[in-house]
């Protein structure tokens, strides 16, 4: 018997992935050139069904690398000359701190506590920084920033360019790309495909930016995987190196799938499973919100202070084929996180919830 | 009717391919965490079956990334505080000599006409450099350097770093990796697989200065997939970031496919196939052999001048399902290449050189 994953990514395949891989076998995508008409198409109909299903504007460039902690530092090194500034709130958001570091940037951070999330408000930008970076949904913590409080602090920083890690959201955050300059996912979360490709969507400031860091000397702004490159490309359809072909073919048949059902009804299913999950928690003897405040609550990888060791929990519904994920670095024994991607159903979510009660 | 694929690479998937696809869909490959005891058994058989393959010894690491091109890059900034030099006979060993002007290293060259091949005794290798980058297989001209010269100029140059690119050879050629220090190759080449995953072999004076570069001001050794912090993972076989679990599968089955047959057969195969591809370019109307130097010509990617456009050839080709590829660059429309990895039989080998014989 399969087992059900909800697990934060690697996560559970998109319902039509065997569909999509016999018709990646049948079209010998494995084979194909990288330099073909064949592959410019491929790349074109993965872009045009994500521009439609994120409502990404034609200006902005759609471009492929090998994963999204890829993204942090070429964004680093390609939009950065000196400052740059993160919101820390978990393990991957304070990775992205940290590459700042070792890219050998000025980094500052606004730091919050574990389960904390950011509010606009509250958040003051160093006056030189040069990036701000956002983590959309931390996914250690299970913690979101709203899209109107990212929307604001970009508006209120227009000189800045901002950069959205929405590894574990996209495409459910409705976030406005002609606001934000810059931001990437991976597909091995909700998009449900086999890890190995990185999404990188980025405007004209920072290609314009990248091109002017390009100039400066003992700036480097990579040999590989360079903004001008990987743009100059793009607008041919290509790569600078042979991408993940059968990847990126896979992302173009499950996002044109999502077009079908349309962006709204799976935001909206994410919504109802969301709420679904989040309100178990509010009455379970098990397991609770991690996240006390409600707005701060990520749709997507919800996380939960639980009151016996995750591990059995763990164990006791993998005994029933259901995968969830431990908590991350210091609370892996006491969380347990349960992902709500679009390739689980709202009757997988409703079987997990019921096989948690019968452990209270 | 499917095509037979005489490309460089992306190339004809290994015969199993779809056998070990489906297993992959059966184990669920797809969704399991790169952070799991199944992952890290994946990462150890792949890198076991790799290490009896290619006969690398147990104190060098294996390490994964996106991309060999990636590797160009980490290798560089991992290895070379000052100076590289690089032997440049085509497009690809030129771009690894690029990479390291755009990673602002001082590189050195000795570059020989597209065609020509380098021989041990001809090398004068400059005083500084720290590094010597050798490329053992110029996939754009068909150009091998021979194993013994590659050991003869490590042996003669003990106190500098040798890195070999075997992009679009290995495991063919009998490296030596008690002398080389670096290496790296794709899996869409001689491997038979989807591309997407770059392979990293590394001894342990690599990591050596690689921590030492890391303790120097302005020296930047990446923040993503820097060697030290790759190895501290590959210790317990696991990756930095998620990294591509299914090619990492696929990879492991496929070189544990080829142990079975054994890496020797393999090698003689090849080198027979490879016999009857240049013993019909001796005598064709159609094409001879570009490198005019037997003992510089590739093993696996054979480059042909044709006496007709190119373009012309290839259809014909693909008109009975045969795919191969085009000259590369300015030798675009008056060469051909064809791909001699071990996912051909030396049956589809004589089909394709039939089918040539017919175009004279």
């Amino acid at each position: 018997m399969k087992n059900i994953y909800f697990t934060a990514g690697p996560a559970a395949l998109h319902p039509k992935f065997e569909e999509f891989i016999h018709q990646a076998i049948d079209e010998q995508i494995g084979s194909i050139s990288h330099r073909s008409a064949q592959f410019r198409k491929i790349y074109q109909h993965c872009v045009e069904n994500l521009r439609t299903l994120m409502n990404i504007p034609a200006s902005s460039a759609i471009l492929f690398t090998g994963s999204a902690s890829e993204v942090w530092e070429r964004i680093l090194l390609n939009l950065v000359e000196h400052e740059s500034f993160h919101l820390v709130n978990g393990s991957f958001s304070d990775k992205f701190y940290k590459y700042a570091l070792s890219s050998q940037k000025f980094a500052h951070k606004y730091e919050k506590p574990l389960g904390e999330g950011f509010s606009y408000a509250e958040i003051e930008v160093p006056d030189y920084a040069e990036l701000i970076c956002v983590t959309q949904n931390e996914t250690s913590t299970g913690v979101q920033m709203r899209e109107a409080d990212i929307h604001k602090l970009k508006r209120s920083n227009q000189k800045k360019l901002m950069a959205v890690d929405m590894v574990s959201s996209a495409p459910i955050p409705e976030l406005d790309f002609d606001l934000i300059d810059t931001a990437f996912f991976s597909v091995q979360k909700a998009f449900g495909l086999p890890a190995g490709l990185g999404v990188w969507i980025a405007n004209e400031k920072c290609l314009e930016k990248s091109k002017k860091l390009s100039k400066i000397d003992n700036i480097n702004i990579g040999a590989h995987h360079n903004l001008p490159v990987l743009w100059k490309n793009y607008e041919n359809f290509e790569t600078p190196a042979t991408p993940n072909v059968l990847g990126i073919y896979l992302l173009g048949k499950v996002a044109e799938e999502m077009n079908k059902i349309g962006i709204d009804a799976i935001r909206k299913e994410s919504e109802e499973k969301a709420k679904k999950i989040y309100k178990y928690l509010e009455t379970s003897s098990l397991c609770s919100a991690a996240v006390k405040n409600p707005e701060h609550r990520s749709k997507t990888v919800a996380v939960a202070d639980t009151s016996k060791p995750s591990k059995g929990i763990m164990e006791a519904l993998k005994a029933k084929n259901m995968i969830i994920g431990s908590g991350y670095g210091p609370n892996k024994d006491s969380q347990i996180r349960i992902s709500n991607f679009p390739s689980n159903s709202m009757e997988q979510v409703e079987t997990l919830l019921e096989a948690l009660k019968e452990l209270e």
